[in-house]
């Protein structure tokens, strides 16, 4: 069946849209299968059936690619948190790629392998050695054919750097994201910048990922495309933000809220948010519209009803789910009937019902970069340094 | 596997705590297999694999009861939605009773039959009429053999009566819940006198569901065992409320609010807020304790994580959470690490990153109950009606 | 001129709507001339021009009631707080009486003597002693010929009551307000039962006044009316709130809330929200409706103007304010001049403009009463205790 | 007295402190002496009594300098709004000079005349014209021998320009503040470029005033200072900006906030913010630190008590203050007594009260500038023109 698909670059050339799916992370510790902390995907392998029905929910709700589910399944980052022991990277690697392709095939879309950000780049290993941690997870992706490559959720552009060249050794279509917002990497490198380093080392489609909310990544992707067009270079963009709301983020993004990640509830956006962030995607020129942490299937449903009109079709899923509300005209109380339209949703301030909660936060004020001694994740010295820092800070914070 | 198990009664008798699990019909809306609006359970007959994985994952997260998928499942709700086309009723329900049987022999779990209220009752039927609606879903119910029987989402404690006295006749157990608050039913019949009223009727489990949070429900429940108590009879409790903060609601419950349905993430428990309710649940003596709208997998894991002292073990999907956050400690960024502690997230005031939405909001006044010409949902009639209701709220509105 | 006014007894009998004034005491310490902490009223005699503006600007906005400044100017208040080395607490009460008096000349306003709670109370001192101490202020008001005379701001109604005992031996009406809300007296004594107290005791003019915000007085005083009807008695009704909103308080008022006393600021009630208190307050059957702490002029004048249709007449203040904003239609800017109506006001729900602030705050707990060891102030213990109290609530506080 | 007085740029030039005062025209409103809408001060004339008083209170609190009440006191002005019956525009600036002069006599203050914009520029009259009506009230100034002059709230830096040349032929020296922001005037001329065109037409003092809050304006003040030094030019910084919060203005300041003027009570800064601003004010080099509208006296003595080791001395009005809240270690409640200390104060966010309000609002969008007809304030055109403009705003509002 694949073989009758179009790629993806032969869709962004010939204009159409394409819809991402949702950050599996998230939404598979909320269902009980990835730990918070190591955030690691080894459910792929382990848990095979949760992980297949959330990239089904995905098409269902009109995805067009799945991404396999090897969010930091690099053998550096597996050994730090103590999974090599069940799965080796190369099983977990594996078994994502054949869930993808299997609900792949059930719809319209392709399957994109993806690989991040190493811890071994934060500890200033060579370029080398980082670029042999991608290669490994690549040969893995070639060897099960899939449709395209998407390096994604890097803080430092050039790590990013690398990881293209090595993906595009591959010779399948590769997209770029980093988890930044407007004001740059996290050595201030603009977005305009990134961008056109990403494309220069050979990624087809840039954008972001992951770290902001929507608003802000479309900012930051409009930064990009002005980036590339002012030196004469093309590309497709991308983005795929967070679901929940974030204006009172630093540099170094949701991360460093308070709330992160046990208590970014009230933060969530709604289905109208979502509707209103793919306009505003489409508006700016993007034209892969995806998520990342936070999305559930209905966030990216959302997104497809928005984009009906300009894809000429809705996604399976909308089958229960009536366009901006109208679905409600079936409800048991007629003041809920009432609220059957676009006007009501789209003009509510929801209320957070939580009257002892400010509605914004003030971000920790990190801004720890790749060689911060905190960050080289040596196995051994891990648990023993956090815990001075846990202690320092409760002693900092004594006064609170 | 089940003849070994002890039953609801058994286990309560015993002292023991039962954790239910949380109401399908929102956690399916979100992931794209149940309309908003009708919010009728066909997906039980329509897309199995997709009621089997909830189930599943509730079961990792502690909950000792599966209860069927059989939500508003009685034949004239379903008439009224429109579904009957695909799937009957009948199918319906004993395809909802073979999944939750299915998972169940997976794990500790009992099988929980669950009617709900009529709009035959809405609609003024007799109470034979009304009885033999329940009648139908029970057969099936009594047929594949369920553990207990459960009659939840009643508004009026009369038509919960009716329900108690038809699902006795089972032979089974019969657990009893109303969507009501401290106010009591929409009769302004008080919680006290509701549960008396139940108990006669034959249930020996009574407690309220859905409509209100956590804290509203556990003060409600209170408010039962108070009057079961005066009345010098005896009862088990049970509590299975929203995962919403309601601070802000009438009598009506949180359907009245302009968030219902589509807007109300900012409202959303975190799982630390969850284990507050656990523990407070607990020391109401209350002894089956669940959810219902809105609840994740998740806020079930962190019910059963707080019980775990008194329950003497730790949910399966605990594999996959650290207690209080301890997760963390695997973290890369170390301030993230910081929080890994009790502490932290137990004074934490999460933000709601929505500066122009207030902390809450006016509810609807709308007290309408049975009989009400607007509740009468004859299947022709109801299109219609709401139309002019939307066009008069319209116009009311227009100064706003 | 006084001669020829009506009594406040002959105006509230004949049904007219007697205007009270606000609270000196925080007026005159944002404008520099009271200390908050000791909250004594030395200004009358130490700087008579700031007090007598403030008269002024109360008449002026409509008050028919000049209260002396004698909060707090019972004698041993006085020496606790070391204001006696310049003026006695007679000269201040004399001084108190004339600026009073002087003013009320001006227009249609009485003057009332007032007395508030003591030290000696708090400290377990017998009946007779805390008698004396108002015995001495009220020869005062006596020989100044005061129109009538407020027992006000008692938290134990037995305070109250003995106070009323010796104002009525003046022969002047007495009029008695405590600082109570919806739950009573600080020992528990309903509102209703507070009141028919102090009826008894001879008070002609029962009410509240501070600790709570306008719709919480106006409760409490609906609950007085409600003990006193059912009492067979009769009386008149004030009520003199603060100009906060004090939704999230407990019994001991705004005083537990973290913001008292200098962090109010938010929650300062807008004109409009007092148009809406006099409304409320008129609605209750209170009849003589006037404010406490946080009023300024401007809230005694919309006071004024809700109730200028009962009253026959606007207040002289009203001349440089256009009723529901309507002044606004010689702004410069024509959106602004669009401002100029009361439905745009009436709505409005103004922001904070503090994101990073709660709605609510939670109140300290504490319920200390008469008696308390931390409340008896002799001179020379206080500074000692409160030392050591703040280091241990430091210390409490570490880990918050 | 006076002449032994240092002048306003011996102070600054020596780097001595001079602090403002607050602003006239709100703090009136509140006493009920001046009206919203028109915001003319006539009370000069007709009571000068609260003038005076206010003046004193400002002295009491720190401030070295009296401002003449004389804000829109130009006769083009005081002809639209009908004030010219009662008192002749040289009565109102003659009597604003002499109270002004009066209470700075009793302290170490100066007396400031100030100039404002005019209605005859946003009408387009010319250079000439609109100079003419500065040349009247100056005339007034230098009759009555004030120490200095100031050209504020200015929308244009041009009109400023003219100002500041009418001004400076006075002899006296000229400060200049714009009411902008950071985006700079309503022509978007940079704070930069606005800073240096004042001080190139003679202003030896410039900076901003009014409608932002604290931080922006002392962020703005930094671009002017930033413009000055690039241009090789040497000034004087000032700032007076508002006692309200305002994170969520456009370019148009609090005009546009949905709560301007009447509901602005939830935005206003408390005595600790005033603090804050007074340091962040110094540290950004700004030497003359005062107010505008919502100022009060205990607003002007924080920022005297902050800048208290930099000037050496406290203001009078401290007598009535203890630092840092230090005065509460005599409130009768000892966990009251607990607050005197800085650390609770400073890091305390101050609740609403207010949960049905949002933390923000959304300012109007409008930004209407000079010759926009509907700024063109034709005596007799004004209340016909905004009717219909009232109009046509609730028709389009109608479907909020």
């Amino acid at each position: 069946m694949a073989p009758t698909k179009k790629g993806i670059l032969e869709r962004l050339d010939a204009g159409e849209l394409v819809i991402g799916d949702g950050g599996f992370v998230f939404a598979l510790e909320k269902r009980g299968y990835v730990k918070a902390g190591p955030w690691t995907p080894e459910a792929a392998a382990e848990h095979p059936e949760a992980v297949r029905q959330l990239h089904r929910e995905f098409l269902r709700a009109g995805s067009n690619v799945m991404q396999t589910f090897t969010f930091y399944a690099s053998d550096d980052k597996l050994e730090n948190r103590g999974h090599t022991q069940r799965f080796t990277g190369q099983q977990i690697n594996e078994a994502a790629c054949d869930l993808a392709r299997e609900v792949a095939n059930e719809g319209d879309a392709l399957v994109a392998g993806g690989v991040s950000q190493t811890p071994s780049y934060l500890s200033c290993k060579s370029a080398d050695d980082v670029k042999a941690i991608f290669k490994k997870q690549i040969d893995v992706f070639v060897q099960k054919n899939v449709d395209f490559l998407i390096a994604e959720y890097f803080e430092h552009v050039e790590e990013a750097e690398w990881a293209v060249q090595v993906l595009k050794t591959s010779g399948k279509p590769v997209a770029a994201t980093l988890c930044i917002g407007p004001e740059g990497d996290l050595n201030g490198i603009s977005p305009g910048d990134c961008a056109v380093r990403l494309v220069k080392a050979g990624a087809k489609i840039v954008g972001v990922n992951c770290h902001f909310d929507p608003e802000t990544c479309v900012k930051t992707v409009k930064l990009m495309k002005e980036g590339v067009e002012k030196a004469g270079l093309k590309a497709h963009y991308m983005s795929q933000p967070l679901a929940y709301h974030t204006p009172d983020c630093n540099r170094q993004g949701f991360i460093d809220l308070p709330e992160f990640p046990f208590s970014l509830e009230p933060r969530i956006l709604t289905r109208w948010d979502m509707q209103k962030y793919a306009r505003e995607a489409f508006n700016a020129g993007i034209r892969y519209i995806g998520g990342c942490c936070g999305f559930e299937p209905y966030h990216i449903r959302a997104v497809a009803e928005e984009l009906a009109p300009e894809r000429g079709l809705l996604p399976p899923g909308s089958e229960k789910h009536g366009t901006w509300g109208s679905g409600l005209d079936m409800h048991t109380k007629p003041w809920v009937r009432a609220r059957a339209r676009r006007d009501y949703w789209e003009k509510l301030k929801p209320a957070s019902g939580r009257p002892f909660s400010p509605a914004m936060s003030a971000p920790d004020s990190w801004g720890v970069t790749k060689g911060h001694a905190d960050l080289m994740q040596q196995k051994e010295a891990t648990s023993q340094e956090w815990k001075t820092l846990q202690l320092s800070l409760k002693k900092s914070n004594a006064h609170l």
